[in-house]
């Protein structure tokens, strides 16, 4: 029985991709909303999920950080997945035929330059998602219909790529976590793996003393950091969130007295998982 | 002569109600792009620039961080806005008419729960913008259409308001940022505002002890804190680049002294501008 995976999108989504490229031969399953991910993954209607958490261009995915500390799920792994935009249409259509041009409007800005150069008189039409426009053109009979989408989204609906990688700005990587309903134990890390722990907390006090203590913290044991992130919660004054990601495992004796130092100078402290250090893909 | 005030999107943007928020009866300026907010800006075509630099739900605007410190501007106020999301239609649509509901995907996504109960038969369809399909649903005459927008957007195009306030979130607030070409001097701070600076900068080692480094420069003068942010920079494994927010002015002797010593052990250090605390609004 192949593990079930479920992400947020359609056949074709990058979030896909990265289901399939952290759990190879997994049954993926497609959810309207981050909500309903976490919720079949608690309900155990599927095995594990997979959720973006952060983009290189669009920052963290706050909400994807929310419904990590309201769902009882730990992180047991992380990809770094390059997103690529493809130009594609039903076979048949010439570039020059194009006339509008279906994505995702984050999407479509990300390949502005190209559309005013190479396309200047199509029309970007805003949708859903990227794959969700692969699989609208791919079912219309209309002529002149393109739509920009991931390459695994061309292939799923039939496509044929009429231009390939034409975004701006090609550092553009979304950080994925794969999510189970139990953590990872100590003794399923494979010899030699850099691991890593990621935690959200509150500081005790205001701002700056606590949070100068709290990284002191892991700096006093050398524990390396690889993400700081404070979020002003909204409503309460001087009130913070901090996300941090450090090196090592909750297994290392290091990290397990940081993490309860951590817990003497904070209101509240949620780990979120240790995993080992995902590597970059596409 | 007003102030000429460029913002990104088209008029009924909550970018808009920023920028008169920040500006009293300006003249605004309505921009294609953040590019082009801030082209119009530093080629003197406009007096000011507004743009969002994060939102409580999303996270920072990562794009906005990058162009302003690619532009020589400066940050010179900021503000809170609400946002609020209201549904809205042509005079004589009645709720229970609509058919298709025209909204930015993460404005759809922020009132699914709102269309779910009231709206279950009505088609979300995805706009570029949430003024923009205000505008569009007041050009059309289909019968059954609504948008969702702000209410600036539906007194500029002269729709009914259905549903007030229908973004499950409420906690949902964005920051926008005031920007010139000169930055402020500290004689034309109004006695007793609180000012606040923004600085990017890179370490010049890897973290955690840069980072520890970083802070101490503010904690060890007890300058308080309001944002950190670490920005993986892709491509470069183990380089970052850091937000901050701090309590004072460059005209402040020890945020000047604690900006010298920051120099001292970075990278390179981006003063984005010296401005007072902004208000909430909304």
């Amino acid at each position: 029985m192949p593990l079930k995976v479920a992400f947020q999108g359609e056949i074709g989504a990058f979030s896909e991709e990265a289901a399939l490229a952290l759990f190879t031969g997994a049954e993926v399953v497609p959810c309207p909303s981050f909500e309903a991910v976490f919720e079949a993954l608690e309900a155990s209607r599927v095995d594990r999920a997979v959720v973006p958490i952060e983009n290189s261009l669009h920052g963290s995915v706050h909400a994807n950080y929310d419904l990590l500390r309201e769902h009882e799920v730990h992180i047991t792994g992380e990809l770094q997945l390059r997103i690529r935009h493809h130009l594609m249409a039903r076979k048949g259509t010439p570039l020059d035929e194009v006339r509008r041009v279906h994505s995702h409007p984050q999407a479509l800005g990300q390949c502005r330059d190209f559309l005013r150069s190479r396309l200047p008189g199509a029309e970007a039409v805003p949708a859903y998602d990227t794959a969700g426009s692969a699989k609208m053109i791919a079912e219309t009979d209309l002529p002149g219909e393109a739509a920009i989408a991931s390459r695994r989204a061309a292939v799923e609906y039939g496509l044929t790529i009429l231009a390939e990688g034409i975004e701006s700005n090609h550092r553009n990587y979304t950080r994925f976590l794969a999510l189970s309903r139990e953590g990872r134990g100590g003794d399923d890390a494979p010899p030699g793996l850099e691991w890593k722990t990621s935690v959200v907390y509150a500081p005790r006090e205001n701002l700056p003393g606590a949070l100068f203590k709290s990284l002191a913290v892991f700096a006093l044991r050398d524990i390396d950091l690889f993400k700081i992130e404070s979020r002003p919660l909204v409503g309460s004054v001087g009130k913070y969130l901090f996300y941090l990601d450090l090196a090592g495992s909750t297994h290392d004796e290091s990290v397990r007295r940081a993490l309860d130092h951590l817990r003497e100078i904070s209101a509240s402290v949620r780990i979120l998982g240790s995993y080992p250090r995902g590597s970059t893909v596409g």
